[in-house]
């Protein structure tokens, strides 16, 4: 960093300030004196050489369904507007606080983390970072957006199907959806306690891996890249590829072309029949769906009219689901757990596009049977990485202004170092 | 052992063959040959000097739902009885045999191991070591049989809500269920993955540390009693005191009288409102059933005729349990885990009657209304320590040749050795 902490969050604050209403749509909270301090005590560990770690003094936004004690954690609900605040942080935003980082605000999510588009009735949706008319991708919408536009330089948010990868496609962001077991989900609101992931959306590739650290709680050791020259990777051709607009196809074969030329060793692969497992097993019902319609079973009752009626609609399908059909899926997932391992144990990564198409109108997504399609193809190629507990990296791929495309990179269960290694290769080479 | 393991198996074989069909009740098949070759090796291994370790030369029975290579894996099921004959030993056969144990034969069982009573209308019942016209206990029934009249000298049980201790308490001996990460349970039938544990029953608390190392693959150490002075002991008096009888009281207030004499701090403790949350919270339908529900979703539809119809009308009543109440269920478990755990801190073990009652006749449980309360009464005490996790153990009380009355011991999760050599102390005094 060559400005100080204090310098990057004025820049940070006017930029949210400059946004006027669009702002409020991003952000749900401010954090002005405390970041301005937080900013103010980095700088002067700074100016006596001293450092809490690799996130000391960066400008960091946190999805509104973390905890922040003192404030209610609304999830992008307006059911949480007036909750009791929460009476301790987070253990993720402990550690980021812990480590020196200057908490902007909160920025604001799809209700409960529900879908893919990033749509809030509630507390509005923020534009796209590339324009305005288009989705942000969600459910951390508030989140892509913020660091696209230079409101924060980190954003954390979840990722239940797809929400840290999204919007970062779609802004044009790295985004890094780790293994599992990786983060402590605590103090997070929950959408699924199968699925749930917390992450960071981030520039680049060197700031996941900082961010990774914070959040996992090891020691950082910067990444060194991995030579791209020799990595295995797998192109999962088939029902991944299908309904693709031709601009990300376009985007996605020239990297694929770039690999290859600098010595990627890329090969076409069929998985379809895993691949395609979650969407089969789940026809009944998601495992989302079934735990939300738990988490929810009181306020859906008592208070339905504050829902999205989408979101609700969601819940309420969910409701219907049988706990034996449940009890299947999670067996059958664990079973598949091992068969994409055992098919992947030859690859380094995978790689595919993040979502499917460009961030689409909000004006196109209006009505719910056009928001249900855009909704299920828009999680379609990050879901699958959830549903399997793989990490997942989304980088940003050379556009020229264009609207962003994303590309995908999948890893090896709790090989999420590794993961980072190889994108942070892919990174430079198609910087 | 003073005798060799081909006198011992001798013996035990003659005992099943005097049992005439009794002897086909308690056990499904018997492994004469192999059994006898694997006798005869143990010996010459002993002339030699060599052990495979503490169950070299042992007599082991296993429950008929394990798999053993080449056998079809009953459950206890008439719809299994001409199944595909398993491919290879359940991992807990492979470790018996490898530690040297002697396969004597599989053990009948309630069908499905979906009771604590123990009646089986496919099989047969077999009747209780201690009088023939009393039921056996269960799941585990041949299994407890089995050891308590000489036809084996250990026999491998599986628990998911007092299968192992049931038998054990009411043939006279130690049963121990250990925490649910301890045992691998593949190759074995399942009833429940939430609850399901495998262990052995025994006949004194040096035979299940012997079993138990080897079924935990640790090496294994003989434990060292504790000593009774100074434990730390809470009786739980409330809820899983009640509708005990008499003479199961007696029995186990002769016991507390005698370790409160021999220097344990014996503590009455309320904990009504933890040992009382897994049946509240299962009300409308258990984890077990659900699962069950899962497991026989197609079964019960091509051949209900096929099940014993107690097992079916619980499998069904499993069938209507809704996905989000069992989410709840799951996650109010996990978070009473830690509840109980906190509540347990400053104790060494619990210790209550594992069964309300002396073992009661058969003839008193053939209609559904006396099986079903029976049932829900045998397995009361125990279910609640597969609900949390906690292993345990059931010593036969001394009785002067009267009918059983277990002891069951409870300790901290994943500290099975202490929880052994707590009963290896108790047991030393008691005797």
């Amino acid at each position: 960093m060559t400005t100080s902490s204090t310098q990057r969050l004025d820049a940070a604050l006017s930029a949210i300030e400059q946004a006027g209403d669009e702002g409020r749509r991003i952000f749900t909270r401010v954090y002005v004196d405390t970041a301005r301090a937080a900013a103010r005590a980095a700088d002067e560990r700074a100016a006596s050489g001293l450092s809490l770690g690799p996130l000391d003094g960066r400008i960091v936004a946190v999805k509104d369904l973390f905890d922040v004690a003192g404030e209610p954690t609304t999830a992008g609900s307006a059911l949480l507007r007036d909750a009791a605040p929460a009476t301790q942080d987070a253990p993720v935003v402990r550690r980021l606080r812990a480590g020196g980082a200057v908490i902007i605000g909160k920025t604001n999510m799809t209700e409960f983390a529900f879908s893919g588009v990033g749509l809030n009735p509630h507390y509005g949706t923020p534009g796209n970072a590339h324009d305005l008319l288009r989705i942000p991708g969600g459910s951390s919408s508030g989140a892509g957006v913020s660091v696209a536009r230079g409101m924060a330089e980190i954003a954390i948010g979840s990722d239940t199907g797809g929400s840290i990868r999204i919007p970062s496609a779609l802004n044009g962001l790295v985004g890094f959806k780790p293994s599992l077991s990786r983060v402590p989900r605590e103090g997070a609101y929950p959408l699924s306690f199968t699925l749930d992931c917390l992450g960071p959306l981030v520039q680049s590739v060197a700031d996941a891996v900082a961010t990774d650290s914070v959040l996992a709680g090891i020691d950082h050791v910067p990444v060194e890249a991995r030579s791209v020259r020799g990595l295995r990777l797998a192109v999962p051709r088939g029902l991944l590829f299908t309904q693709v607009e031709t601009e990300v196809s376009d985007a996605f074969e020239q990297a694929v072309a770039a690999l290859t030329e600098a010595g990627a060793r890329v090969s076409d692969e069929s998985l379809d029949s895993l691949l395609g497992a979650p969407f089969q097993l789940q026809e009944k019902g998601t495992l989302i769906a079934a735990e939300a319609a738990h988490i929810h079973r009181e306020a859906v009752v008592q208070r339905p009219e504050a829902y999205d009626p989408i979101v609700l609609g969601r819940i309420r399908r969910g409701q219907t689901l049988d706990a034996a059909t449940y009890v299947g899926i999670q067996q059958a997932r664990n079973a598949l757990l091992g068969e994409l391992d055992r098919a992947l144990a030859d690859f380094d990564a995978l790689v595919l596009p993040t979502v499917a198409f460009l961030a689409p109108l909000i004006a196109d997504v209006q009505n719910e049977t056009d928001f249900m399609r855009v909704n299920a193809l828009v999680l379609r190629n990050t879901s699958v990485f959830n549903f399997y507990d793989l990490p997942a990296l989304s980088l940003p791929l050379p556009r020229d202004g264009k609207l962003p495309v994303g590309l995908m990179v999948v890893g090896r269960r709790n090989a999420d170092r590794d993961l980072l290694a190889i994108g942070a290769a892919i990174e430079a080479l198609l910087g």
